[in-house]
């Protein structure tokens, strides 16, 4: 069976709703970052690195968001999570998950942890304020994307894109001073949609957030990225 | 017919030579980026993020290096280059270029092009001096992923996360404050291993490096990253 090792209201979110779109049998483990659970020795041999997600397989351990979301579309072929099941459109879900993880979540790290790429109070308020610059332009390349009217970011049919942009979108809405969501609306409007998925529900459910709609004001420990 | 959009010695080597690995049919095509030509309008139409590698296929443009090492691996697979040609294979390689490309790549970003995380030159300095580290921390695990005696990073075959290493080894050894290379004698093992093949050979050439010893020190543009 396959387990997933989240983090309520984390990234971790990503998988966890594409494993519910999957219809997989997993089960979801908890890890509470707050309790500093993820820079335990038990933990960091699951995953050196000290971070959530992970997915433990019958094969063994998957880290990095887009490999698992890679990984959880190529193994149920049933659940549609690969435009047009093909190598070019597993490339285009790669591809949007690595600038989603290498660019947006980076700029957003900036935020919650910007002892990661400078020392000092000065640069943790520069690398702080250069946010809402980046996430503004990175959003502006997304907002394009929706351009020709498609609901879903690949098109026409929901993928592995969809539930980790979900995410990001979400976390516009959160505490500091990061970008204004209403510059995207047809963002907004796709995270409207996946918040309306029985499986982004059920997946939110089971993360403690009773009310899908708080996703974007969440009343929980603070995100972990 | 595939078409690689690369810049000599910037991080496009990686498919460069994954494209070599495979034995594929495909014309790379120079994006000079010392002249800006990343930023005109022509290229910007091919990929609105101004960046290479671009991979061209009969499709639609792949952006981003763990997508398009992803794509070539699972359009040849007769080159081998997913361990186990698994599914599980498949994320195994997604999720180390997926570290590469979000963690090794961003903070040598910081050095070439600290712009993008802040303003002024303070924050610059401090971005800087953090560099080496986060590098010493990140090839630290690398490293110890080779402990067990393997040759290639994912265990005894070749696969698409090996040329991606061998770019990013390669640049420990360029000017600026980045890692001691020699903390890490097994990945520097790997890069040899690397340059010694011949498709590594070949894709070297192309890019104008006649010498392959020489990338480590290329007399060539700064890279685009």
């Amino acid at each position: 069976m396959i387990h997933l090792y989240y983090t309520p209201v984390a990234c971790s979110m990503a998988p966890h709703i594409a494993l519910e779109e999957a219809g997989a049998d997993y089960q979801a483990i908890e890890v509470d970052v707050g309790a500093g659970e993820n820079n335990k020795p038990e933990f960091l041999k699951i995953n050196p690195k000290g971070l959530v997600p992970v997915l433990a397989t019958e094969q063994g351990i998957i880290t990095e968001n887009p490999a698992i979301l890679g990984y959880i579309a190529q193994r149920f072929p049933q659940a549609g999570l690969i435009p047009g099941n093909s190598a070019y459109g597993m490339a285009q879900v790669a591809s949007f998950n690595a600038f989603l993880s290498s660019a947006v979540h980076v700029t957003l790290r900036q935020l919650s942890r910007p002892r990661l790429f400078a020392d000092g109070e000065a640069a943790h308020a520069a690398l702080r304020a250069k946010v809402p610059e980046m996430l503004t332009k990175y959003f502006g390349l997304i907002e394009d994307q929706f351009s020709d009217g498609r609901e879903w970011i690949h098109g026409d049919s929901y993928s592995a894109s969809d539930p980790y942009l979900f995410v990001y979108t979400s976390y516009l809405f959160w505490d500091g001073d990061r970008a204004d969501p209403n510059a995207f609306p047809r963002t907004l409007a796709h995270r409207e949609r996946v918040l309306r998925r029985p499986a982004t529900e059920r997946a939110l459910a089971q993360e403690g957030i009773g009310d899908p709609a708080s996703y974007a004001q969440p009343d929980l420990p603070p995100m972990q990225d």
